[in-house]
């Protein structure tokens, strides 16, 4: 790279939680300048979110439209090169959309949408245009889940045959909706995040995980989705039986209403040699068991580990790396890809980062569940 | 108690595995004498077992018949209390039923019986003889299950949502009953195990435990069992979505195909205000969750823990009690008990034993399991 | 063995805590009839003790003179074969000797005795009897110390460099000798418990697990001991920087005043290739670090571990196994070798358990490292 | 804050370690901007430093000694308004009085300099000048380490009685110094790194963390200090006895040959009521034991932690922050204070770095430990 790559960003005004960790991730590596922003709906909190965040006065904008618009007017070394989405579920497609028309490429949070049928949309706007989309499914940055992935992929473990993944939280324990507290309003509005609550915020997570480390494809799925929190419109809580297009059979969990749970996303794949476990609240340490000899434990940041999860690290083993180094390796691999492309040279094939085709599967991923949930038929076909 | 209270066993020759595993529950609080046994149908082996054990030679039998008959012929203050049934699962029903016949009071391995039916004739039995019959569910016998099954009847969590119960092994990840393997060969051999594999031998424990702790009941399931290992003519893994008796859902998870695992049983029940876990490989230590307020350690053998969970315990904290202690816990429960009885004094509700009941919903469990495996149907009715 | 192994005990009356243990120890594996004892000083009590334990009424005895001179007077094959010593350590040296004497064998509790120049004499009266003498240092009886000193021994983790070794309990963070808790108020009376007190009690259980794993011998050492609770007459805290007879280096600590510890014993040993660790806590998980590979996770019960260290074991893997189970492997490996002398049969080089020469290096251990505390000098040769 | 504040940096070129971890630090809040360096001695690499990190090529200096010259040319708004040293210990002087002299702030990484005698000359500058110089002991910047302070401080614990505090290493166990590794090449040469190895390196830390949260200083040590590795020129390993300045005693471990550890710092400190475990590789988790009370885990990002642990943590409970958000939390902190006073605002009482009384401090460690370790005499005066 011969300059840091400009980033406007859509949300993420004051008080927003996922904006202010994408900028985290954004600025870790210095690779990135965020030199402007549509912050927020409301034109005062745009303007305020935007000082503080050090913008020049005449790139705070007052709404996506007008970003794309103005920027596409700049001079191409000063206008912004891809533009970072971190709105609620219903207001990504539109902006993703128009962003691609502009010719702009996409960062944006997960789900990708707030429909499948929307996510099909941007798929083929991608596919049509070349540009690149990025989905911060952030837990597949993290290195030790790439060493995973690693292990499986060269036969370690030998043939799959289970897969356990869970996310328990606890924090829509209670009806938070109805206290002011803005995560629990948006996510638990059907309007602003869509069919699914649980499986839609946090389940895509643990799906998304299972089938990266595991390379394979869910391909039918028994769920049962609950409202638990009386008074909730979405689910808050869900178990469901898995097949893999392999033969395996897992199962995968989510839950907001494991009540003093933080962030427990874990997941467990167990071969005919062996098995591993991969905790994020430890995520420096990957645990991997075999028939008969003793456990390894697999650490961050040391020297026999493989060159991708080496690339994904910072610091040698013992500083732990944490949620936003791994926030923070989506992004890099994303610049380091874009500008490889903007400068026509090769695309290093370490850099690895979740794309448009997962959006389409997370999408998918939150019809069938839901689809599967209602239905009293026991196994439900995946179909995308 | 007077003394020591006499035992004979029948099956735990040479080689068993829980046979040994009995024997040194019965021997640690020095409370029970073995007296007799029939420890193998092989009658060298029977006696060259009974030898390694010190019993005198005319009290080591050929068979459970002889040493029924036998033992009833002599003085009361001589002959056996109660008898251990060790023999695997097809072997049980037989001599239990034998025993009660003739006045001995039983002490079982689980699954209790092979069959469901076989199970409500034992408690028919007991119900008409007012004889005593403990069942070993080990698990239940460590003092923080104990203390946990309190913290949740006094409300601490309050209402149970969510019940997730797993039971990972992975010492069948191989044929290994082709490998000449007793313990894989009868358990994998339906004549000999009965209608399940994986969840009645395993499977039984997690559902009892979710059972004991939670004081919940198990209304519907949807499972799905496995036949991972080629060849292999029971299930060795599956996984059940469950809903119980309040309400909460949960979710039960077995397996003898998870590679490297040792004997991870382990279980979490969240309710409104907090949620616990405690895991068996690990027992000493019982996590508790709140909603907002530090997790909490809670360890065998402090001050701070309810009387049964003292009452269970030998040493002080931080001399960690295992296993073989809780399964001495069943023991020293039942002698008690049998001892209070045999004395008509009033049996102190400190003690706690699983009992003929417990073995009659497992032998449910089983049939309940294997039924909603095979149908096609997404929730299964629980019926007894 | 071809029938129990009979012994006798010396206090250990209602309400002891070691005696307990002993009993429940030497109860575990069936191989050892507790046949008599003098279980307490107070005729009544002593009474009353032995009924709970179920001893014949003529072998419970008043005095441990009544009854070794009974004892002697039984028949061979009846009277008892060893004597268990688990009185406070002032009342250890007059009956090992009166034992030895009328040529009982003897098990007894740490340290040894009131004095070093009594451990020699116990240990000139072994040498001249040749009885055995076994003393019951718990923590070296653990499958995975075992596992960890064969690990050393052969040389796995190269030339040993460093060693720590903790022993941090919280149980005196009071002055609990002064509301009437017996166990303190024997342990931290000089009278009773020696020169020394947390060195002593604890103290001792360190250097000697640190010499058994190691292999190596303290040669000097530069103690810190303090009274940290006022009013307190012996130690309860100290720390010591260690040399070692190969020229490693060291630091023992151990502690009653670590508020919040229960009894967290644990060792740390680092050679030229690597280093492991070993906590009393979690005794079944053994951990083994290397210099440029994933550290490993030894587990106890596993077929990969070395012969002494499943000698040493009752159950598979993942079936924990604890403070009582190592303490019952002092007891089997003392009667097994007992059994073979007994017999004049070869002792099977496997059975391994502390001796004489093991209470006479602890005791001193706790002479030379009151005497290095008292000391202005930095360095103080350890003498024996 | 109104604007990014302005750094340069010294050191730190490419392949360096520390100067990329500073990058990060200082990079990740989005509150600096990095305008300037003198990152190497060497021409091309500067150059060739400063260009990958997108530094203006009039702002990319060939010494520090130029970059104050002409960083202080230019005008106020654009200047350099901090300099961050990252060379190793023996360039740390110089460069800092220099900029001292020309009126910039500093931050600079420990040890402060190569003596106690330059680090006082530097004390008194800062005091002359009233400028702010920022320290890097990373550790202190951890929010649970400040929850642990404030817990000691508000006296939850009790009078503090003893402190264990542990930095083992393992990457120093072979004669890496003699393969090339130029960060173990300088660590080890007393020019370059001062009179101590690793007890300069990471026995500073230590001491700084252990006087960081009891609040407590040390008066009096007795150190054992080893070259373990053959043909190494300074202490790669000490053992050091403590005494505090209200009585408590402690220990400080410090060791770059504990083959297998990777960056283990951790503490824990006793009082009369309970007891606190910290330790740096798992950061997000604070374990305090109390004496009849069940164990409690504080965990990072909870909301019933106090105010200065929550404002140094970026993200809610079970998102681990790691090494680079504690250091990113000591540049927050630096530059949140610098910008209140270049504004004459008043600073946040919350506001919270190491400064060059720690950096003083640290440097009067290496002196008294070496002295103490070098002496015969037991116990030596901890004098600064």
């Amino acid at each position: 790279m011969k300059e840091k790559l400009r980033a406007g960003m859509i949300g993420g005004g004051k008080g927003a939680f996922i904006g202010a960790v994408h900028r985290i991730a954004l600025n870790m590596d210095g690779l990135i300048e965020l030199c402007c922003g549509a912050l927020s709906q409301n034109p005062d909190k745009a303007k305020e979110s935007g000082r503080e965040l050090f913008l020049p006065e005449d790139r705070i904008y007052g709404s996506y439209q007008e970003m794309f618009k103005k920027e596409s007017e700049l001079p191409e070394d000063e206008r912004m090169q891809f533009v970072i989405i971190v709105t609620p579920n219903f207001a990504h497609f539109e902006p993703a959309m128009m962003a691609l028309e502009y010719g702009f490429n996409v960062m944006i949070d997960k789900p990708m949408t707030l429909t499948l049928e929307e996510a099909k949309l941007l798929k083929s706007k991608i596919d049509e245009t070349g540009l690149l989309l990025g989905l911060t499914h952030t837990y597949s940055g993290y290195p030790l889940v790439k060493e995973a992935k690693k292990m499986v992929a060269d036969g370690k473990l030998g043939n799959i045959r289970k897969i356990y993944v869970e996310y328990p939280q606890g924090w829509l324990s209670q009806l938070s909706e109805g206290d002011g507290n803005k995560q629990a309003a948006w996510r638990t509005d059907p309007t602003k995040s869509g069919k699914a609550g649980c499986m839609g915020d946090i389940g895509t997570h643990a799906a998304h995980l299972a089938e990266y480390i595991s390379g394979l494809k869910i391909t039918k799925m028994c769920a049962d989705l609950n409202i638990v929190v009386p008074g909730r419109m979405l689910d808050d809580d869900g178990s469901v039986l898995l097949k893999f297009d392999n033969g395996a059979s897992g199962v995968l969990i989510a839950s907001q209403i494991a009540a003093g749970e933080e962030n427990d996303l874990n997941i467990r794949i167990y071969g005919e040699k062996g098995g591993l476990k991969w905790s994020q609240q430890e995520p420096n340490t990957l645990i991997v068991k075999w028939l008969d000899a003793p456990v390894q434990i697999y650490r961050t940041g040391n020297g026999y580990l493989s060159e991708i999860a080496q690339f994904n690290t910072r610091t040698p083993g013992g500083h732990p790396e944490g949620y936003l180094e791994a926030f923070a390796n989506l992004y890099k691999n994303f610049v380091l890809t874009l500008s490889a492309k903007l400068n026509n040279e090769p695309v290093d094939p370490l850099l690895d980062f979740p794309t448009v085709e997962d959006g389409v599967r997370g999408m998918a991923f939150i019809d069938n569940v839901v689809a599967s949930s209602q239905s009293d038929q026991k196994w439900w076909d995946f179909v995308v």
